[in-house]
């Protein structure tokens, strides 16, 4: 008979006198009961073993690991927890999996073991239930999307263009290092290489996205991209996927609006159809946060805080505003912080994005307006000559999950702009095109699609919200 | 006022007093009749100017590829071909278009002229039409998937493994080319490298992707994958997307059912939400095709082909049959395939397929049971000792648009066939662990995306499927 999957069996509304599931086994209690679990859900479904009718040889190999198949009777449970057993008639033994040598036992591992074990941590409940919440932020994701009738785009990964400035970048070629072949000048040779040029792996695909919204009007990316920084924290990653959409005729406002609104979505969604993950994922949190002392632990229970940010508005303040905010603040008086802030046009620090976000506003804030000596070089100037329509998302224990701006409309502007930093228009003469030919106010942002998932999780490290994390040093798996 | 899509015009249920809308012109008749298109749809909308009370200097600036905003109010349309038009009160130039240089000029351009363009090419109704195709079938993959209970896996681009076994690899690196540090040995110094190791881009997820399967039980992936071949053809590119998914306690029969009913989805998918981008890819076709002598041309339009995929199961053989019906063949007897087939065991090429799929059967086939020698390592043996649990799926003009397997569950089975081809048990220590640890049947397939996208849009070429394509020798944007 065909197998019933775990999260439709607890979903039954009846029992039922024949059914068979297949799982992998989590716990084995009594030589009589077994916690399986298929992955379809966090819960696991009570199989309850006729231990006397068992042979000893097939009860010996019901360990934690194991994945069997399980035949009998859909009952009502009489044990607390569940509202539905199976009574067992018949077990088979798939596949065993030795209680001595199985890596995930039935306790307690350190997030930095379960790492080493990347390919098997996702047998956890923590990590089966982060990677259910992040398909489903994925999903979210695009019906979000698609349902507004935005378009989307695979920009390309392999990029030959080197002026995307949003970070260093990881060079691709299929050239023989041990081999190089050289030109005349005795320099390496790229009309050898694949693509006849030096290539990199993609930092952002706002550029070539840009073209298709000023065709296509609305358009969304959401890929992979890399950054070649030996950043070694827990908020960044070598390899991560990211989220930019682009719509033509939107000014920074309707920009603002929109990933406001998208936010929103994208975690309601995660709150209607990801409960029983979330509240593991809650009661996760709480555990690990009583060995913290009381100061550091969150005001806030995970399920608060999604909520807190679906009820109310992002606070949207000026670079301006922040910095007086910050210049007047308390840690500044006191010299607390490692980067005191003195003037208009500081870069702000990562210590100065919480205060705002958590001490000060104690919600999530949109920064803009921002400086154009530190912001990039396609974004729009203002009529004041010296700051850009540039837009960053704060959020409580992430800090940036969202950078955008509008961008630079006009031909000369932005011209003149490239110039000043030395950016290549032959190399971006594409780029150009699209102020040339129909140009257009226009406005985008980039999400960080993994801090997004850290925050719906309430993980701390990204490198547990990305099924095979990628970061200096460790490209295992 | 707020501007309103064209699409939302045109489907508009009443006329309307005013409106404003935004999008860039494709044609202007008359000094009076723009054709405006802002990429909601492939539709127009017309927008009548009094030309009269413009002024020149205006209407000058209406030409092809400039960017308006027309206010004004939505009216019933004298002329044919559509319901309403707007009678312009106010007209805007966003952003003008050089008549002379913009090079999308309104009449037919080649395919290779456009693909030099690929950042304007999108901005015609062919490439519009497809990347809006290509766009739903997209979420169409999700939407299918999601709907089973699948969980959306990311797996990673940069891998350290070697052995996947799917074709040429590019490298990725941090190091200098120019100044590469070596070890004591003489050799490049990978430890100095940003992963600690040699590293490429991926050729395909499964093996990541099997690991989830064994612990989430039905899981996809859906990403770029790369391959560094050489191959300067209609159906390769160096960069593709694919979707793979991989399904725990299915056999090849279950994968041959899900391929077959997850490739009907997208398709039905598609004809649902992309009527009128398909009905102008159709007539874009059949156009192409008169200049085809008749024997060239397709004995179905491209919808009756869609359809025909929907309302036709896919023919089911094994390589055994497949080679009987080959080698009795009327070409294979006249020695008009290039390779001819003698022999059980030959690998298939192009021309034996295209012929089972256009010639023999005249639909969609699915074979299975190839010989073991011709296909990778961790496909199941079959009892036969010679055959493995593979499987092809040939659609026709496409060729082999799905390749899938059940896996060789067995460890010792398995690591038999790696020793034997020489693939490092060490380095796939985590993907034997599957088998060590609760090994069960499983089984998945690759479907690469761009296949699927130019059987549903009729197109020949793969790189009119893909926003920016990276073929041999092409990076470019």
């Amino acid at each position: 008979m065909r197998h019933t999957k775990v999260k439709d069996l607890l979903n039954s509304t009846t029992t039922l006198a024949e059914v068979n599931t297949k799982g992998w086994v989590r716990t084995f209690r009594n030589n009589q009961f077994i916690a399986l679990n298929d992955g379809s859900t966090i819960n696991n479904i009570q199989c309850v073993v006729d231990f006397e009718n068992t042979p000893d040889e097939t009860l010996k190999k019901i360990t934690t690991g194991a994945a069997i198949s399980v035949t009998g009777s859909l009952v009502e449970s009489k044990g607390a927890g569940q509202k539905y057993e199976i009574k067992v008639s018949e077990l088979e033994i798939l596949g065993d999996s030795d209680a001595e040598k199985f890596p995930m036992q039935p306790k307690k591992h350190s997030l930095e073991f379960l790492r080493e074990n990347a390919h098997l941590r996702v047998r956890t409940n923590a990590f089966g239930a982060i990677m259910r919440v992040r398909s489903v932020l994925s999903f979210a994701v695009h019906s979000y999307f698609q349902q507004k009738g935005f378009v989307y785009v695979n920009t390309p990964i392999i990029t030959g263009a080197d002026a995307e400035g949003a970070g260093e970048m990881f060079q691709v070629t299929s050239l023989p290092l041990d081999n190089l072949p050289k030109n005349e000048d005795g320099n390496i040779d790229y009309k050898k290489d694949f693509f006849g040029k030096h290539t990199n792996l993609t930092v952002s695909g706002q550029l070539e996205g840009e073209t298709f919204a000023m065709a296509l009007g609305q358009i969304y990316t959401f890929g992979p991209t890399f950054r070649a920084e030996n950043s070694n924290t827990s908020r960044h990653l070598a390899e991560f996927w990211m989220i930019e959409p682009e719509v033509a005729f939107n000014d920074l406002n309707d920009n603002m609006d929109l990933a406001e609104d998208f936010i929103r979505y994208v975690i309601k969604y995660a709150l209607d159809h990801c409960a029983d993950d979330l509240k593991f994922l809650e009661s996760r949190l709480l555990e690990e946060e009583k060995s913290k002392p009381q100061a550091e632990r969150s005001e806030m229970t995970l399920l608060e805080k999604l909520n807190f940010v679906l009820e109310n508005n992002f606070k949207r303040i000026s670079y301006t505003e922040a910095i007086d905010i910050l210049r007047n603040s308390t840690p500044n008086k006191k010299k607390k912080f490692q980067y005191s802030i003195d003037e208009w046009g500081a870069d702000l620090q990562s210590e100065h994005e919480r205060y705002l976000v958590e001490k000060h506003f104690k919600c999530p804030v949109i920064l803009f307006d921002y400086p154009a000596k530190i912001k990039a070089f396609y974004m729009r100037l203002n009529e004041d000559g010296k700051t850009v329509r540039a837009m960053d998302i704060l959020f409580p224990g992430i800090g940036e999950i969202v950078g955008g701006s509008q961008r630079e409309e006009r031909f000369e502007v932005l011209v003149e702009k490239m110039k000043a930093l030395g950016i290549s228009e032959e190399e971006l003469w594409w780029y150009l095109d699209t102020r040339r030919f129909g140009s257009a106010v226009h406005s985008g942002f980039g999400l960080g699609f993994e801090r997004l998932v850290l925050f719906v999780t309430g993980m701390t490290n990204i490198r547990d919200v990305i099924p095979f994390p990628r970061t200096p040093m460790n490209a295992e798996f």
